[in-house]
């Protein structure tokens, strides 16, 4: 390679070396101008000064536009005032491409525009901050399970039932089988893997056709689920724990200049390394009581309770053993109190929401039999599921955790079509 | 934790603990037991005795069956003839779940018959082997990327038209919006992300309405797209036989338990950290001519073709530079010969076909133009792709990894199907 990535620049200072990119942005003062260059890896400031440029590389400097694709060969040097930040004194640039009438100013659009012209919009410092977090989650997840002894094990798109309703189900003509159905969770699936492998994960998109316009919800987005044999409740809750703690200490870790382009609280996000807050539902329903929300017993969270439950709380909060009436089939009952069940959701603070959903799992066959009878599912669709439970079931647990919910409450992210490169929704399946 | 994973017993040789598991297989031999467990880390032998252990513990052995859910308790002891393997001595044993009539025994069953009962299969030996390897190959796979400057930028699954065709598409009704279509592939996608974050790679479910039942073929398979920009067609090889070197080494040095399940021969495994052998397709075209096949320039290459190339070789196969006109419109002209493009694809030996194809990709608005309009594609789907060129387009490569593929290779599995937890064909759906 005969040209370096900016990020490798302090290794380089005082170097001739040759950059690859895009022009972000172009300030200019008389004969020198201020070239701001994108390459993916940094936003650089390379300074062209008329005097030291041949008359043919100043005419370049002059003409290059916004989102046009140069080459740039000068020397490193620390910015005189700023530590950590180099730039590039220009001696040749070299236009590979010239971008001409660049339909996204650096000002504001409205978000439909920018939604149309995704496959350009992702070049903003912001959506390039969001992208690099995304991966820094991925990998930090990837990485803590592995180091808890979960593997992964991919389940299944195409599933023939729809396990929890079918009223949010994408349906596929499937040869001459009838529909497919779009999967909306790999639990199932692997809870069948771990009497193979004994703790694994999947991490695939999943898909809501989802009705509602919401900041928080797409028909599209990606979801890891873990599973563990033997795992009970609590040992459920310890590796939830540990996994958002290790997320946000690594992305604290790779990700400042992201968080600076974002104007990221991270003191916020460095307080997330203690334990997390945790309310049964009961405790949770009395907090909201007296707090001004209406919910009554059995309800469901919605937003504005999240918000009461997590407003003085600096880590996300559990609230777990809700009432099994309004909980699905397969969550195991607590022995010691029969309407509740062994789960929980984790809300994140400063408005992140839910973020992830687990629970222990039913391990008998007879209860679960009575269980899918009494929610009048068919029987049929889920006698495989039951094998796992006939031929050596296990107390086992596992939760689902959304990428994006994650990505978004970690970004500081108001809207969750940020937080994924090509966003769908009811409205929305382009570009 | 009150009991450990099997892998562990090194660590604890000569103290008692105690495990949790499946009953894999059990050998009686008067009053001695020899019990297979397994807790999904490693197969293990557990001994017991009936002289000491007392009457109710041995005639709870005696009654436990094939997958039936343990917990038992004994004392670490090094076999006493054979390296590296430990075994139980057991104290206690527990059945946490007794299984009754477990569906597959332990001899051979027909594929269909085990395909019916994928959830169960997933426990036998061979089939955590494969899932293992799995992991291992994802797991090189994210590392090798990312030490080159790759990070995860994940594309759709739902796309508003058909890249490649229609006939193998899968088609979703979608909301007032008419119909998605289920990825074929991200590439398109990532070629926008390039010019926001360098280089990057997604991976993921892809979809085929593939009507061939082949040992190679399912309609639902994980592909893994890399592109970087300012990667020429050189640059692109390079990378992917670093990928495929750095994946093999990493399952030699993290799978080698797997490896003797399968009695797979690791020494041409071994082989494969040597420069990969190159043909054009030209020269491919003349050697497949000399050694009996029929094949015509300017057809694609068969399954037996891709073995007679392969033949001779204990690396992988590139054939780079084919004819334009059997290829897709976006791979680059060469423009010391307008007939061919730069592209490659990398076909493994040992019968292991196929994993690999790659292109530079042409970076020229006109000529992509005038591709779109010769193959009588309709221009509006491409607008945005076209625009990633007309706004600062450079030179760019990527190729795409079929996963199972490299699965099927370096696992050394004959089928496709068991390369994946929950295989999808034309005739299955289930479980």
């Amino acid at each position: 390679m005969h040209y370096i990535l900016t990020k490798d620049f302090p290794r380089h200072v005082g170097e001739e070396v040759t950059i690859k990119g895009w022009l972000y942005n172009k300030r200019s003062s008389g004969p020198i101008a201020f070239l701001e260059i994108r390459d993916g890896y940094r936003w650089t400031q390379a300074v062209a000064a008329k005097a030291s440029l041949s008359p043919d590389v100043w005419e370049r400097v002059e003409k290059v536009t916004q989102e046009s694709a140069v080459e740039i060969t000068g020397t490193v040097a620390k910015h005189p005032k700023k530590d950590n930040v180099f730039e590039l004194q220009v001696k040749d640039l070299k236009i590979l491409q010239l971008s001409e009438n660049y339909p996204i100013a650096l000002k504001d659009h409205g978000p439909d525009f920018l939604l149309e012209n995704r496959h350009l919009w992702l070049r903003s410092k912001r959506q390039w901050a969001i992208l690099k977090i995304r991966d820094a989650i991925i990998t930090a997840m990837n990485q803590y399970l592995h180091q808890e002894d979960f593997i992964k094990v991919d389940s299944p798109i195409f599933t023939p039932n729809a396990c929890e309703g079918t009223s949010t189900l994408f349906a596929v003509p499937y040869f001459d089988l009838g529909s497919a159905y779009l999967s909306q969770s790999g639990q199932l699936y692997i809870e069948a893997a771990i009497a193979s492998v004994g703790r694994c994960y999947d991490f695939g998109p999943v898909f809501r056709a989802e009705k509602s316009k919401t900041k928080r919800h797409l028909t599209e987005f990606w979801m890891m689920d873990a599973e563990a044999a033997f795992f009970d409740h609590e040992d459920n809750i310890r590796v939830q724990e540990g996994l958002v703690r290790h997320i946000v200490r690594y992305c604290l870790e790779h990700c400042q200049e992201e968080f600076t382009i974002l104007e990221r609280n991270v003191e916020s996000l460095k307080k997330v390394d203690a334990p997390f807050t945790r309310y049964t539902y009961e405790e949770a329903i009395i907090k909201l009581n007296q707090n001004g929300s209406d919910i009554k017993f059995g309800e469901d969270l919605g937003n504005d309770d999240e918000g009461i439950l997590t407003k003085d709380s600096v880590v996300p909060v559990f609230i777990e053993k809700w009432p099994k009436s309004i909980k699905p089939f397969y969550m195991k009952t607590d022995p010691t109190n029969p309407e509740r069940v062994f789960n929980d959701d984790l809300i994140a603070p400063e408005n992140g929401g839910e973020i992830i959903g687990g629970s222990q799992r039913e391990e008998s066959v007879d209860i679960l039999i009575e269980r899918i009878k009494n929610e009048g599912l068919n029987m049929a669709d889920y006698e495989w599921y039951l094998d796992t439970r006939r031929f050596g079931g296990v107390p086992h647990s596992g939760f689902g955790l959304g990428l994006e919910r994650v990505v978004r409450w970690i970004s500081g992210t108001e809207h969750i079509r940020e937080c994924i490169t090509f966003p769908r929704t009811i409205g929305r399946l382009k570009p």
